[in-house]
């Protein structure tokens, strides 16, 4: 991803809520990542206490708890930065700067046509725009927008059409904000889905990938689609041991509801079985294997490794990662934020 | 649950998966809980570090890594009980028991036709019984056969008939096994779901209920599809707060994938919106809140309370319960095994 973003003029900015551990941001940034995304303040901390600066947490943080800590956290990343997109909530920001004698940078907040977080119209935008430079405690430095909804398309014509409309959308509101004078320094988002087409579309200054660097099943679904193979290896695997094996046909793992996120279906084998068996939930602490017909069944407390379905959810249920090179156990790290 | 296990003769003995906290434990053994279920090694190493004795762990221990762990853990809780449901890893389980001079209490789980974990036929029962009988190093205290797949059947005579059934296969085994001296002490099973069954079934000698102490939405509808009130009050709930409000109908809150377990369904409001509203997974820290039309939204900042789809992996998401009474917060409570 590093490369990706020397070719194309884009810097890497990857986002911590995927892997939520300052080990991996290490690697990251070493590996030449500008600085980091976060979902949370919980997260941010979690960096700025690592020695990281210039975090983007990518929600809008409501109300005076929250804002407070941002504001504490300045102590640590004076070049913190937060997004709005809401005209009542950068008041309250600003105003909390002014009464704590800092300034927070910011970026607004633009809806991609999913209507999770930013504002809704590009006249809305604009409007937020000038109000937040009007605001004495913040400073304007850009724009946000994360097309979510379009980074699991699995159709590759689909996915590129989906993702240019959200790009050209953008365009004609950095130009009308251009024109205005108020050029955005800054214009963050895409994802692991669409960093290839980002590219293309020439209007991101910054890409949030995350997923990228562990992968899932949902993210290798993307590229099996149209034929491809992934462009990034699978790094991420949840390790379980068959504990019953009294029925032919399937063997019961100890893996279940509590071990990984099941919003994006079902663990893949990858070691330990038939690459062709399958697995399904079978409670909150146990996995059905099924093997198919012919092919051996996997004895009781043979270990299976599976790939996840969604990476980040999957790796917040866990207080550590155990990282292997090949058989062998090289190193243990914490899953810093995990739950913040 | 105490009050029930009284009227009829039935030990209560509350699953710790469920809530994974010593305190609650403590309360619940006050109200009258004969000991405790744990579903892993790692819940009964918290139950043991924090003085409670007589655990059992309710899935078989496999390898040489967690039968190591519960040889350890006698030296907290010498009454400790496994289940077995495989010869080889009974015996393996005897073996390294003799070699570390220890004896440890085991039951011999039955498969009550759900194929997760236990024998799988009364002869394999009656078999592995005996089997068991002959280690010298374990001492056979009874059956356990828990029925997880009849728990959640919410037409009331479907659970009903589907609970006996196991209820009576069981009393068969029995029967069979006091013919051969072989009488269970202890008959282990029953769920939230069941326990009233399980009473008018008369056979089992104490009951695993875990959920009722929090209950959740699974359950409540196990009720509610038969226009009965659930006998256990709601004590969970997830706190979220509204971060984004730029569309007429709904709301953005900060609780999604990371928040609720999703393998039961979508979580219900409970306060701070209109209870007719509709929540909807919005990604990885973000959840959609629909309101009716005619309804007034929850505004930036709301705070809205939610019951959860599945208590158990839920609460596996967070390391604090807050223990509140009307509005005031009286205490915070760790998740101690949270995640082993």
């Amino acid at each position: 991803m590093s490369k990706h973003g020397q070719d194309h003029d884009l810097a890497i900015r990857p986002h911590v809520k995927c892997h939520k551990s300052a080990q991996i941001a290490a690697l990251q940034r070493a590996a030449g990542a500008m600085s980091f995304c976060c979902a949370t303040i919980g997260e941010a901390e979690m960096m700025a206490a690592a020695g990281f600066t210039s975090i983007l947490i990518t929600s809008p943080l409501v109300g005076e708890d929250k804002i407070g800590r941002a504001i504490a956290l300045t102590q640590l990343d004076a070049q913190l930065c937060l997004v709005v997109d809401n005209p009542a909530n950068a008041a309250q920001l600003s105003d909390l700067c002014a009464l704590a004698g800092v300034s927070i940078d910011v970026l607004v907040d633009v809806d991609p046509g999913m209507h999770r977080t930013g504002v809704a119209s590009q006249i809305a935008a604009i409007e937020l725009v000038g109000y937040v430079r009007s605001l004495p405690s913040l400073g304007y430095q850009g724009l946000q927008c994360y097309a979510g909804h379009v980074q699991h398309i699995e159709d590759a014509e689909a996915r590129q059409e989906a993702s240019l409309a959200v790009m050209g959308a953008l365009r004609v509101l950095c130009e009308e904000l251009k024109a205005l004078d108020w050029a955005p320094a800054v214009i963050s988002g895409g994802g692991t889905g669409t960093y290839l087409i980002d590219a293309q579309a020439a209007v991101l200054t910054e890409l949030q990938a995350g997923s990228y660097v562990v992968m899932d099943n949902q993210y290798n679904n993307v590229w099996a689609a149209n034929a491809l193979p992934p462009p990034f290896d699978v790094a991420l695997f949840v390790q379980s041991a068959v504990i019953s094996a009294n029925h032919p046909g399937h063997v019961t793992c100890d893996a279940g509801f509590k071990h990984f996120a099941v919003d994006g279906g079902r663990p893949v084998v990858a070691r330990g079985a038939s690459l062709a068996s399958e697995y399904e939930y079978f409670g909150d602490v146990h996995g059905l294997v099924r093997t198919p017909p012919g092919q051996p069944q996997p004895g009781l407390g043979a270990r299976i490794e599976f790939v996840v379905p969604h990476c980040d959810p999957t790796i917040n249920l866990y207080d550590q990662y155990h990282c292997v090179r090949g058989d062998q156990l090289v190193a243990i790290w914490p899953v810093d934020a995990r739950g913040v």
